[in-house]
C-alpha cells in the first residue's frame, strides 16, 4: 500500500476524485485551477479553495501577516490564471496552542491586506486549534462563460508566453530554509519573492479581455510543471527558444554554482502565468499587459508534438514534467 | 498578552474581524452562520466554510469515511439553519504523515457521501501536508435576498422551537473519550450523533418556504449558546417551558448520575435547528417541518427580557451563554 511520499499530490487528487459522483454540465474541467458553476445562462459563479501550512508553506523568517497575505495570493493567482476578479473570500483558520492576540492580530491585517490589494474583501470564516498553523481560503468571484482561460485550448502555431521572468523563488528558498547566501543587491528581491508575493491579476485581466488567450495556468507549482499542464490539457507539444530567467536568480546561481535553468524550470510558489496566445493576437496581448504596467515575454511556440523542447545554437534539450508537488520527496 | 485558551473562539474571530475591512452592502452579517453576496439585484450567492481537525474533531474511534463526511454536515448544517440549499462544496485538504492510499479513497468516498445526501457536489479542491488531518470544506448556494432565515429578527410573543431532542452528542462524546459506559440499546444512538451526523436540510428549507421563522441557528455549539446568539442578536430574551431532552440522553444521565438538563443545554457538535416563529404561523411551520417527515417541538417563547429562563412548577433557572467553545478549556 502506497504511502502519501510515494503518491504525491496529483495522484491523490485523482484518488479523491475517483470517488466522486460528478457535477453534470460543469462549465470548468475538474482539474482546471478554479470550479465553476453556471447559475443562469451564459454567468459563471467562479470559486477556489487552497490553503497554506505553517510546517511547508512558512519558512521561519516569514511573519505570520506574510503568510496570512499569502495565504489570499496564492488563491488570487488562480483567479487572475484564469482571467476572473476575486470579489470575497472566506477563511478557514486553524490555530496552534501558543499563538496570542497579536498573532491573531497580525494574521487578520495579513489576510485583508492580501484581499484589498486585488479589490476583494473577507467576508467570513471560521477558526479551531490545529497542530498546526493553517489557513484554507476560499475564493468566490464571478465570470461569462466562455470567456475563462483554461488549461485547455492551446493549438499548434499558438505563441508560449510568461508575464515575468523566473528562478527568483527557488533561490529565496534556497535562502531561508537552506541558508544559502546571496549579494545584498539581490537578497531582498530574492526573500520577497517568498515572503511578499503578488499575483498578476491586473495581467490576467487585461489578457482575458483581449480574447487572444488559448490556454493559461499560473506557475505555482513551477514553470517546466505549468507549460506540461497545458499541453497535457490541450493534447499539444512546445518548442521553447528562450528559458525567461531572472536576472537575480542568474547572479545567485552564478554565486552559488547552481544550473540557472534548473531554478527557473523547476521552481515553485511562483506566481506568474504561463500561456498560448493565438499568434494574430499577440501585439494586442502584449500592448494589453503593457498596458497594466506588466510586461509579456514570448518564450516560445506551441507544436503539434507531444514533448516540451527547449532549442539553443542547435541545442535540443527536453523539458521534463517535474516541478514542485506537495508530498513528493 | 492572553493566549488563545485565554482568547476562546469568538474573541479571536472579533479580533480578526476588527482588521477587516467590511464589504459594502453585506446583505448577512459578519457574524451570521454563512456569507453571502448580491450578484443581481435580490439574488444571493450563499458561502460558508469550516473545517474539522483531527486533534480535536475526530475520537479516535471515527473512521476517516466518517470524518469526511462529518466535514461536509458540518457545513450542510449552517446551510440548513440559513433555509439554503447546498449545491457544491470545495475541499481543502491537508493530510498527515502515515496516511496510504485506502485512506485518501475513504476521504473521497466520505465526501462524497455528505455531499449527496444532500443534493449538493463536491467540485473541486486542492490538498498538501499538515501535521495533522485538516479537511476544510467550502460550500456554495444561492439564495432570494430577504428569505434567508438570520440570526437576528426573533419578536416578543414568538415561539421558540427546536428540530430535535437535545444531549446525545454530550452523552456520545463521553462515551466516545472519556470511555464512559452505556447500555448497548442506546450506546449505538449516542455514539452515531458524534460519527454520523445529520443536517435538518429538509426542515430548514421547508421552514423558509412558510416564511413564519423569525431568526434561526443551528446548534452546533450547544443548545444553551444556540439560544443566547439568537437572543443577542434580536436584542430579545426567552423564557423556556420545557427541555428538549432526548430519551437516551436522559437515560445515560440517570445510569452515570449526571445531569440530563446539562447534557442537554451545554452539548455541541449537535446539528438540530434552534428557531423563533411567529406564533400566528406556528401551525402551519409545524406541519411543514412534519410533511418533510421531521418535527417542530415548541420548547419556549420569546420575551422582551434579555436573559433566558427556564421556568418549570414554580422553579426559575437562568440559562447561561456557555457553550462548546475551541480553544476555552
Amino acid at each position: 500500500m502506497k504511502d502519501l511520499k510515494h503518491l504525491g499530490e496529483r495522484r491523490i487528487i485523482e484518488l479523491i476524485q475517483s470517488r466522486l459522483d460528478p457535477m453534470p454540465r460543469m462549465p470548468v474541467p475538474f482539474n482546471d485551477d478554479v470550479a465553476a458553476y453556471e447559475i443562469t445562462k451564459g454567468n459563471l459563479v467562479v470559486l477556489k479553495t487552497d490553503m497554506l501550512v505553517g510546517k511547508t508553506d512558512v519558512p521561519k523568517s516569514m511573519t505570520l501577516w506574510q503568510a496570512a497575505r499569502k495565504a489570499v495570493i496564492m488563491n488570487v493567482s488562480d483567479f487572475a490564471a484564469k482571467g476572473v476578479q476575486p470579489i470575497s473570500a472566506l477563511v478557514s483558520l486553524g490555530l496552534p496552542e501558543g499563538f496570542n492576540e497579536k498573532d491573531i492580530e497580525q494574521i487578520g491585517e495579513g489576510l485583508n491586506a492580501g484581499a484589498r490589494q486585488y479589490g476583494a474583501y473577507i467576508i467570513g470564516g471560521d477558526t479551531g486549534e490545529a497542530s498546526d498553523l493553517v489557513i484554507a481560503i476560499s475564493l468566490f468571484g464571478m465570470a461569462k462563460k466562455g470567456t475563462l482561460m483554461l488549461r485547455k485550448g492551446a493549438k499548434p502555431g499558438d505563441i508560449v508566453a510568461v508575464t515575468g521572468a523566473f528562478g527568483k523563488t527557488s533561490a529565496g528558498l534556497r535562502i531561508l530554509i537552506q541558508k544559502f547566501e546571496a549579494a545584498d543587491e539581490i537578497k531582498e528581491v530574492l526573500v520577497n519573492s517568498i515572503v511578499m508575493p503578488n499575483a498578476r491579476l491586473k495581467e490576467g485581466l487585461a489578457l482575458c479581455h483581449t480574447k487572444a488567450v488559448t490556454a493559461a495556468i499560473d506557475s505555482s507549482d513551477g514553470l517546466a510543471w505549468s507549460l506540461h499542464e497545458i499541453a497535457k490539457a490541450s493534447g499539444v507539444g512546445m518548442s521553447l527558444e528562450k528559458l525567461p530567467i531572472a536576472v537575480e536568480a542568474q547572479r545567485f546561481a552564478s554565486a552559488n554554482r547552481l544550473d540557472p535553468a534548473t531554478l527557473a524550470l523547476y521552481g515553485g510558489e511562483e506566481y506568474e502565468l504561463v500561456l498560448t496566445v493565438k499568434s494574430k493576437k499577440w501585439r494586442e496581448a502584449q500592448m494589453a499587459v503593457t498596458r497594466t504596467g506588466g510586461s509579456l515575454l514570448r518564450i516560445g511556440e506551441v507544436t503539434s508534438g507531444t514533448s516540451i523542447v527547449f532549442e539553443t545554437s542547435g541545442k535540443r534539450t527536453e523539458i521534463l514534467p517535474k516541478g514542485y508537488e506537495h508530498f513528493k520527496q
